[in-house]
């Protein structure tokens, strides 16, 4: 069997360097393989790495005739064609967990950097404005974190980190899922009874075409005037363009993003307002959550040149 | 008995309503009181009300002959000179706790904004780094929470609140003070053993003369090169001159600072680097703990003017 593994996505050099020291890599920097590599190149392929929410499909999968694997780096895999995988005999794994505490944490950070507006804070110190005692609406007290109601939307593993850490600011923590879950939290029956309870909506479900724009003008209009959105699953759960319009006439008080509709990119609406908190998709981003997904990763590709069924299949 | 309160420092007007509902204010707006008033209106001032941090001597006293209570908003009372106000008999009260949740919310808050770097973060989503994919040192990925070793200097309310809301980060959590107290973290035998110990030194401690630079180049030192300070507390428990040397020659990897020594003033030096957070002294800043402190300062002033033991004495 040949054993070069494709990179699919654009990752940074220094994520691949453990990955690399174990197997042959064939790295497009996120460009379509075909403009990359040529034919015979590609028809080495034995298996693939990419970010789970790039766009894989059928069309992409056969330009790799021996592909058997498709290995997500972290735990999304919305991006990839399931059905064209399992059409094609192609296994799908991911890294179940790996990321969680770190994108939990950032959740966490985002939602007490916007309700306590720790950006415009931070410019009234470096601007000189708190030394000259320069009048500024946006350093008005706002609500602190006792007694808020938190909502978090979708109670898998990255979910229930989060419940976790809020709870500890003396909260109380709601939450809306498919399924109940057998966790201290209140849960509401929906997600639009979700937003019409919290004040803060955490969004940590797991994204798909179940949950596309399942945050859209309707639920941000439950979450109401004090009401936040943190959003550190994936752009496409929330509708953007209804979100910029909420932030615009105030229908919510505020937003912390870390993911976008189209990633690398925050629209101009967005990045013009001063109460959002906006991150380049760094939920998963810390040294042992990389180690983490990376040793994910590694164990999956072990598997399967192993010819074992892969370690964390989806 | 005359009844008025003088206000003493500079308090925004929204602060001040409920006060000057009840009892008849002389407000200074934060000037000397003999350069407001004349001597026959600071004659009639029976209590004052300050913000603690004030500079509050003998001196000022003195042009008040029936001053008869010093009320702090805030916990902290480290501006006044207690033995010159118990000379005096003037007794002297504050609101402990009132603000204590609000407080430990902003040492969490300036945590985890400056360990993972939100600031640069957030301008590198604004600023088009991000889509147009600028290489940026600030955005290399950084340790996250879980497993980190935090160390909490001063284990009073503020402290245990700010160690239960950081422990749920999956950290270890560890403490020096005084006197051990019966929490379930590891209690280190001094500051420099604690500041050896973590990762993240988190100051909470009281100011006073026995803290006054207790955080000094020394302390910094052993914190270490992957190190953080966050100071909730007062200005002057830290040794600016020592911390701006530590960050300009890393020697420490950064801070998130709500206080500093000479407010509203944070020197050019550090407004200059990257690697801070730095807030306006707004932790106790927001809408339910200054509710809470101002039922305290309510509760003390009505105390003192029935005759009463103060509610809240220092």
């Amino acid at each position: 069997m040949s054993n070069k593994v494709l990179i699919y996505s654009r990752f940074p050099k220094a994520m691949l360097v453990r990955i690399g020291q174990r197997f042959e890599l064939l790295d497009t920097a996120g460009k379509p393989p075909n403009e990359v590599l040529a034919a015979d190149q590609l028809s080495e392929v034995a298996a693939m790495v990419t970010a789970g929410a790039t766009q894989l499909g059928a069309a992409q999968m056969d330009l790799m005739p021996k592909l058997g694997a498709i290995v997500c780096y972290g735990t999304g895999y919305d991006g990839v064609d399931l059905a064209a995988a399992a059409q094609r005999r192609i296994a799908v794994a991911h890294s179940p967990g790996a990321n969680a505490s770190s994108v939990a944490d950032i959740a966490v950070t985002l939602m007490l950097a916007v309700t306590r507006r720790l950006l415009p804070a931070d410019d009234y110190v470096r601007s000189g404005g708190w030394s000259s005692a320069k009048p500024s609406p946006m350093m008005r007290p706002q609500a602190g974190m006792r007694g808020r109601r938190i909502g978090v939307y979708g109670m898998g593993e990255i979910g229930r980190k989060i419940a976790g850490r809020v709870a500890a600011f003396e909260t109380e923590v709601g939450y809306f899922s498919r399924s109940r879950h057998d966790v201290p939290y209140q849960y509401l029956p929906s997600l639009a009874a979700l937003a019409e309870w919290c004040s803060v909506l955490m969004i940590a479900v797991r994204a798909g075409v179940d949950t596309h724009h399942a945050v859209d003008a309707a639920i941000l209009g439950k979450l109401g005037a004090g009401g936040y959105v943190v959003n550190i699953s994936r752009g496409s759960v929330v509708d953007q363009k209804a979100l910029v319009a909420a932030l615009a006439d105030n229908t919510i008080a505020g937003a912390g993003l870390d993911v976008f509709e189209q990633e690398p990119h925050a629209p101009d609406a967005l990045t013009a307002f001063p109460h959002v908190v906006l991150t380049p998709h760094i939920g998963g981003h810390t040294l042992e959550s990389h180690t983490a997904m990376q040793d994910c990763v590694i164990a999956n590709l072990d598997a399967f040149f192993a010819g074992r069924p892969l370690a964390y299949p989806v």
